[in-house]
């Protein structure tokens, strides 16, 4: 008899349940960047644990110096894998908020979507796997595997401790594998299992022009303009014309695409024109030479994710300002190198700055009110993962249980720099199972979650488990004379 | 017997009482572009009133379609000429608060000088001429003159309503010239009689990519960024090297400088390094083959004033931007004209707009809560007066009574539009009479106005009105056969 019967038949008893568990979840504003919400990041993880408890976990709270973690754990049965979970409870800010057609912590169901911040960006597909293990110990009386579940609350602000927590915690840790869900499926009804991760460097620059905000009229023409010179170095990083990045030595590293791949991402469902037409935009525009799937995944790129200076308010205002910023991200493939890109980003900056303003250059948290001046450029390596592991063909199996559809394989244009760590400290492969869609709207206003995809999502994190504990089982069984 | 001398006296009497006043006035927050101050605004207008009326004057507030007119006049002997005095009561934002190491609406005096917004930029300079009535009347129980005020709340806007106002109210107006205290001396200690004003063009661009906010992993690379679609439209509007502006046709109607001019300006007292020093500039910067005072009075240049776009919060946060604006304005030069400027920089601006986002240019107005669309770009022109006016002479003469040194003869990168109103609409020439210093920050945090300049503006102010009557004397005996 098939061993997942019953704890799907519980899952779907429980649908409504799940849903309010997870809308309690999403109404917590555990924006992880904001000072003003630490007492909310912490309520997240406290709120966490008490949902790991109901779902037979053993759970605690534990402190980082940052944002704390939370760890649950259920023991399999004797000889059994050790699954373990990644996940984080914190989200991105709402702004702007104006654009939220409702509020982003007070969630709805609308035309089949849950709508709130964090819906898809981790909170929904993170709990999934809670609500997975909810459901084999009620259906059950425990778990086909060890479980153990590690939910942070700073994967938005880059995961300051997380390495570190890993490091002191290794025996605490220890797994056959690591399984994630913070990505998308491949399209709507189409699961993937992602096998590719783009890497992140995050910067931020400042231009310094006069040391007050001064008048236009009276001063202007006599010295540089911040936002002027902001503008004249940004225009610099990237090539109009081909779309190519303009950081010195950017593409030195980076890996040709094989004509297998091209050939796999030419085989994903995807409509130029109905793509551009979701998006809203007048036209699509990226590297010239590869197609948007390529553009998206498995080609480097920068973004300018904001940009500040001088009078934003409505109406004029005929001031010089003083200073000018922007934010900028960059996403790297393999085998591109964070600690390299950013240094060489820091360097093109720097020539590219003229002598009449002061260009400052470094992450966020060096110009942040904290003010760590001493905090250095760094960032997440872009990662390929292997696809022919016991884990890889788990998961494969386990989201055809759960969505009714075999999966793609495909890469990713985001991070989970967590992946990185997991191997690098814990010899840990992982394989990530996205939940999401590519329209969820993931850091931006209006984020969703499919309804269906959080049932199913469910459903394929319970399958996993079952499919994780066969394979072993098999493992063990071959290796036997 | 000096006829200026019990006036004189009254001002010094009263010198503590007018500080007082000042300071009442610079306390109301009538910050003109915000809607929230709107009632703040009439307040100052309905201040302004009751302090003309103080002075001696009938005066009254007077409805436009925006802010109030304030008109006060009080009639001088039978066959005394006419002087129509402008200023403004509003003043520009306060903002960046947090800069300002007084609050700005909370007046003191420190080192000399009373720290306020407003304190130049001219409620400090427009109320000397209510000061310099207030005391010829209680000195000589009369003005030597005719005297007519007209003070506007709208002059940080731009004067939308001020010129029909003016069309609308001839007769009211009737006067032989105009006087301005809306600018600056030469130099501390140098009063300065301005014969030359920029003109202004200011505009705005907004750039559209997405219709939403958009993850920067997931879609970076995949369309454009319209923050780096608008850099790379403002970086192509300025040439880095030469310092010239790149609008198409921009010098085209240029009026090249003439010899003596430049040789007037070399004799001024400037020190460029001084000035850089002042400013906290790394370096000066200009249009290559002029100096300071040439570049910020006599050249026309081109200020990025402000520019937004994505998130600007401390910390990171990975978005790819939906919108990204920037407001720009542009000082102009006889014989360059305002709509031509800003009908070219539209131009220049869609010719550099690329067609895979959506670029929209033009006044603020157009992209403001009001959103009115059918606003159109335009500006001030620039101004040449005439030097040698029985006006000009008396403002000369006054200035010294006043500041107690001969004025200079200059031009002022700033503009004041309504100078070209009166001219076009009255017939009128103006004489434009600078209390303010060039370090006073206006539009800027810590505005000042130097106390003893205060003073020493109610004294030119209160000269210049039996300057004027004296000089139309000899005008009327020269006329007599």
């Amino acid at each position: 008899m098939d061993r997942l019967a019953h704890t799907i038949e519980v899952l779907e008893a429980s649908a409504q349940r799940r849903l309010e568990e997870l809308f309690e979840f999403l109404r917590i504003p555990s924006v992880s960047t904001l000072p003003e919400r630490r007492e909310d990041v912490r309520r997240a993880a406290w709120w966490l644990k008490d949902a790991c408890e109901r779902a037979g976990l053993a759970a605690s709270v534990l402190e980082t110096d940052g944002h704390p973690v939370v760890f649950a754990q259920r023991r399999g049965p004797e000889g059994a894998p050790t699954v373990l979970v990644y996940g984080h409870y914190d989200v991105q800010p709402a702004e702007p908020l104006d654009d939220w057609r409702s509020p982003p912590f007070e969630p709805v169901v609308r035309d089949g979507n849950i709508y709130a911040r964090g819906a898809s960006d981790d909170k929904g597909q993170a709990l999934c796997w809670i609500q997975a293990a909810g459901a084999w110990t009620r259906a059950e009386g425990g778990l086909p595997v060890t479980l153990k579940v590690l939910m942070e609350g700073e994967e938005e602000i880059g995961s300051p401790n997380l390495e570190r927590w890993i490091a002191e915690h290794r025996a605490l840790l220890q797994a056959d594998c690591v399984a994630v869900s913070d990505s998308d499926q491949a399209a709507p009804g189409l699961p993937a299992l992602t096998y590719g991760l783009r890497g992140l460097v995050y910067l931020e620059v400042r231009v310094r022009g006069a040391s007050r905000d001064l008048h236009s009229g009276a001063f202007g023409g006599g010295i540089m303009n911040p936002i002027q010179a902001l503008c004249d170095i940004l225009s610099r990083l990237k090539d109009p014309a081909s779309g190519r990045v303009l950081v010195d030595g950017f593409y030195d590293r980076v890996r040709p695409l094989a004509d297998w791949e091209r050939e796999a991402f030419r085989a994903l469902p995807h409509d130029d024109e109905k793509y551009r037409s979701e998006l809203g935009a007048p036209m699509l525009y990226g590297e010239q030479g590869y197609t948007t799937i390529e553009r998206t995944t498995a080609r480097p790129t920068l973004d300018i994710c904001g940009i500040f200076g001088g009078f934003q308010g409505p109406g004029a205002k005929t001031v010089l300002p003083s200073l000018a910023g922007a934010k900028v991200s960059m996403r790297l493939v393999p085998d591109q190198r964070a600690d390299e890109i950013a240094e060489a980003f820091v360097r093109t900056v720097r020539r590219l700055a003229p002598k009449e303003v002061e260009v400052e250059v470094g992450p966020p948290e060096r110009f942040g009110p904290a003010g760590k001046k001493d905090a250095r450029p760094g960032g997440a390596d872009p990662v390929i993962l292997e696809r022919d592991t016991p884990w890889a063909r788990a998961a494969e199996a386990a989201l055809e249980r759960g969505f009714g559809a075999k999966p793609a394989f495909i890469r990713a244009g985001g991070s989970i720099p967590v992946v990185l760590t997991f191997k690098r400290v814990l010899g840990l492969d992982c394989v990530l199972m996205g939940y999401g869609l590519k329209d969820d709207a993931a850091h931006a206003p209006n984020e969703k979650l499919c309804l269906e995809d959080y049932h199913r999502g469910c459903r394929a994190s319970a399958a996993f488990l079952v499919e994780v504990a066969a394979r072993a089982g098999r493992r063990e069984r071959a290796k036997t004379p």
